[in-house]
């Protein structure tokens, strides 16, 4: 292990997001991970938990109590909501980096992040601090960043459509649609009876129609792009699929555009972007096309040559949408290479 | 079999919708299954080709140059698009009534069918003889007609939804958004490499969004309760799973009115409808509690109070949006209660 | 409701084999449920547990102490294992025939039963007295019995697939194996990572293979046919889909005989089952030919001409396997035509 | 491009197994992708036909009449069977090695081949030179072999499983037993009814009962381990998953030796096999484990301390199935680190 080398530690991490966070780093030329904590399973190895990670990762899950995380150059929070919030502080005084892929600091405003999140927020101030960890949006900002907040993956994906339109007000912006449908890792590897194989193969539903966590995060982050408050109607789905979202985005032209117009606008946007891959006009991304890789691929539509622009954005929800998202985030926060690690092929079939 | 049966012949019957109506009219007490052709497996047994009919349909497929289909009381095409307008004249003559489940006899502007289909329509004086097959809108003309137009899959599900707001003028019908995604049985029992299991399985696309045959249908049911033109988005997608639409529609409020209201719209509008249930509102229909039933499970939604208005339309593409409408035509068009055969429970899970 | 309906309790019935009884006997012209009993859903209108079952059933979950269950003609017991014990006897003395889905009445050996469940049996004597409900092997004990034990999921694929062979000394009996592959619903409705279908979906393990609790129910049932004990190696695996037990079964042949004369043997030993279907020899039957419907499908092999045969049989694990065959005992138990209510067609595709 | 790197062209590749081939290719640091042949997509960039892709491999297919084969170091057949015997002499001739992912060069009893795979065999002395590519009973004569017979999914599986116990004379070899279970792109991206999703789908079925092309490919394997023909009875059966087979493998002992003995015989043997692990005895592999890697796992049972060994063993039938194993007989065959590109984590969940 070289003097390079950066000490990584992650809190959480028998969830899924954890699983993917340990095989990418697993396989990060320039990452040492150095101790990944779990109350419930201490002592027990992460590979008899991840029989997929024998011979990947030799750890053991530590007691929190013992990890010393504050020996570590960089913490990855892979926790539910609410406890990353408990041990931010402590960390960045000790001089340690943290990227948090729960959603402890993803909203600037603290009464709606309490509102949605049913707990009232420990750390405003460090809120205020974090950086909103979208490469695509805030790279220059998270680079220097001690505490970055990790998008959600319905925000990744919807964002990352929506986003060229918006910065150039090609669309109206007060009545937006975002109709997202997920794969079923997304609700985490908790034992819900709504989640079992039996309840969720081979079935499709709406969820969460009157209101759901990501929805005023994506409605921060347009706002951001549009430079004022935006009207969304978002609407996720949970689709027998494991991995995988797939953002359908409707909007109205605020001024007169052909296809190609709307084409070359994203192709310019994300011309300089490692990740986001803008399809020709009238592709059909499926989800499976990013399958295990940290990439979104959009394609953009105008039907029958109307007035509405439908953008198909498409991520993999535990690497774009969580894992993957922030090993890139810690590359940028070291100055390495910003594919380090995140190059591998999308698995297909 | 009594003077009272009914006699019936089926034109197709290979793919996935003839094989579900082979199952209903096995079970239909009015109903004695005369013939079912196939030019490519005349002389086949249906029950070796589906075994999950061996010891419920006793036929083999017939060649259609022996089919003597005029015998029949009732002929139902379930064959490709082009196939029923060939046919449908001569037996009309003999006496025999028709309902086809492709789509010849669905859209009234014959240009607009043409250039659809890309073919030529051979008999346009029938399509304006034609009742189009949805019960809900058209129950008095469907009992007299001699040919009926079974509706599409989409078109069952999105008109469902939107017909009662749009009779009553409840939202803007400039704009409407209908977001459907399918089961793979949509695609029907065809070899085609999109298709595969390897293919289709955990994965999720749109397709189709430059323009589906099934916008036109949908346009004029809407147009038809709307009382004039409409714009609409429609955008499909390709879901993993073997049967299921779930449409999930959007419109803007035309006036005032709040959850409640609408509710209630929708109650009156389909109480007494035995195959539209409409759930409290803020549901989410799931799929599976229509899987194998003649059923549309609606629910309303205003999110977070706003002017936008989401429904959410649920039905089993091969039942209710196929050969389960059928025979609930069928039924209507030879004065058996309506349900007859069409009881079955959802299979759940 | 005539003064012939068989009124019908049902204990327990939240779970997968619950919901499929319900439907079964929501279609029976003969049964009126009465009660169905849930202690921590009790109030819970049975439609909003499952929405399959709005319109269907009307009935909401008792209290157990309310149940009233010493009332009905017939009771079920769709409950965890012990749970029947407990109650059975105060049934039976209020003159109440009961059909136990679960496995308190299964195993004749009262030893082997409390080492397989971890439990004392505090009803050895009624054991003694129930009746194993495989109608197959039993029909003429069912039709006077007071208390069914209705067989195991596994159990019935695997002893239909086994008998004929056993009955005839066809087979070495010495080192049968039993590789069976069930689809996850048979796991039940339990909240358990395992079975989340990010865990189960596009995967498949083998599990039990140490030993599995239906390991002793089939040696019993296999003996019995055999008239002596049997060498058994029972392999259990999990499968991605929601129905559907698979077993593939392995013997030496025991004496000379050709496939023809191995088909002549089934095909006479089932010739009036209405619900064990032998297909041609060499047929390889697929889980969803049986998918909701009462019926096993059988096929015998001998490849390459040599001295194993092989047998495939495959059951819906929720209806052959579980509440379809309750049912078909209680039509024994009552007299009634022992397929009432179980003729519906199996849901393909 | 430096001196060192390995000049590499595949035939065929417009299926599962080359867009598999192609994926590790591309991360391969000393292979140079110089050509892809297709007939029927020549000029097609390899990225539209496979979007995931995109960005990872920038060549277009090329008819097979202007490859220049001649000129690559390396040539992958991933063509049906076939076709490489017909080209293989050639590439030889002109100094290029090949391997040949299909099966005309696996089994060495040329009638035995032409009577499975229905062709006369064009080069029955190129077979005899072959190498069959099963690096952990092989690698000695792979290192310096011209032509490489990459082994089938099944047979790899089930030879890693059987061959400890053959090569020990610990089990009798005269009944054999291999009950399969392999994921559907195993039947390959061809445009077939029975792999369409909506038959393969929440379905399980056992198929080529009578007779499989890879149960000699086993036989002959197995036979090499015992030093004796073997009696073997191979059930291949579909499950609805889209990679992954699954071996489970029953023998009987034919000495003395508990589980302890079988764990450490294995565990022996493998030892210093990179590519295959030996989980602790009694585990139970799951496919999901090996998914997108270049791995099998095994597990040894004795279920009830009987006399039955059984052994589960897991692969991904495209990886060490197919395209991994290619590129490992490939690194073996040029003098590379043997894990070269072939580290990936496995894909889970």
């Amino acid at each position: 292990m070289g003097s390079t080398m950066i000490k990584v530690g992650i809190v959480g991490g028998t969830g899924y997001t954890g699983v993917e966070l340990l095989g990418l780093l697993a396989m990060h030329p320039q990452a040492a991970l150095q101790v990944i904590t779990s109350r419930a399973d201490a002592g027990t190895p992460v590979s008899q938990m991840f029989p997929s990670l024998r011979g990947v990762v030799d750890l053991s899950f530590t007691h929190p109590d013992e990890a010393q995380l504050e020996k570590c150059d960089l913490v990855f929070f892979a926790t539910p909501n609410g406890i990353a919030m408990q041990q931010v502080r402590a960390l960045l005084d000790a001089g340690v980096k943290v990227i948090d892929l729960a959603a402890d600091f993803r909203l600037q405003d603290i009464a709606e992040w309490e509102k949605w999140y049913s707990m009232s927020h420990v750390c405003p101030d460090l809120v205020a601090e974090a950086v909103y960890g979208l490469p695509e949006v805030n790279r220059a900002h998270i680079k220097t960043a001690r505490l970055v907040a990790n998008p959600g993956c319905y925000p990744t994906a919807v964002q990352l459509g929506f986003i060229p339109l918006l910065e150039a007000g090609m669309i109206e912006s007060d009545n937006l649609i975002a109709d997202a449908k997920s794969g079923v890792s997304g609700a985490g590897r908790k034992a819900e009876v709504s989640f079992l194989f039996s309840e969720a193969a081979d079935n499709f539903k709406a969820y969460g129609v009157a209101g759901h966590r990501h929805l005023p995060e994506i409605k921060q982050g347009l706002a951001r792009a549009q430079g004022k408050p935006v009207g969304l109607t978002f609407v996720p789905h949970l689709t027998p699929m494991i991995r995988g979202i797939h953002a359908t985005l409707y909007g109205r032209l605020a001024r007169d555009a052909n296809l190609a117009d709307l084409q070359a606008l994203f192709e310019r946007r994300y011309a300089s972007e490692p990740f986001v891959d803008v399809m020709p006009a009238g592709s059909h991304p499926e989800t499976r096309s990013v399958r295990g890789a940290n990439k979104c691929r959009i394609a953009v539509h105008r039907p029958q040559g109307g007035d509405v622009v439908v953008v198909l954005s498409v991520i993999d929800n535990l690497v774009k949408g969580a894992a993957g998202q922030a090993v890139q985030n810690m590359n940028i926060m070291f100055g390495l290479p910003e594919d380090t690690a995140l190059n591998s092929v999308p698995l297909l079939p």
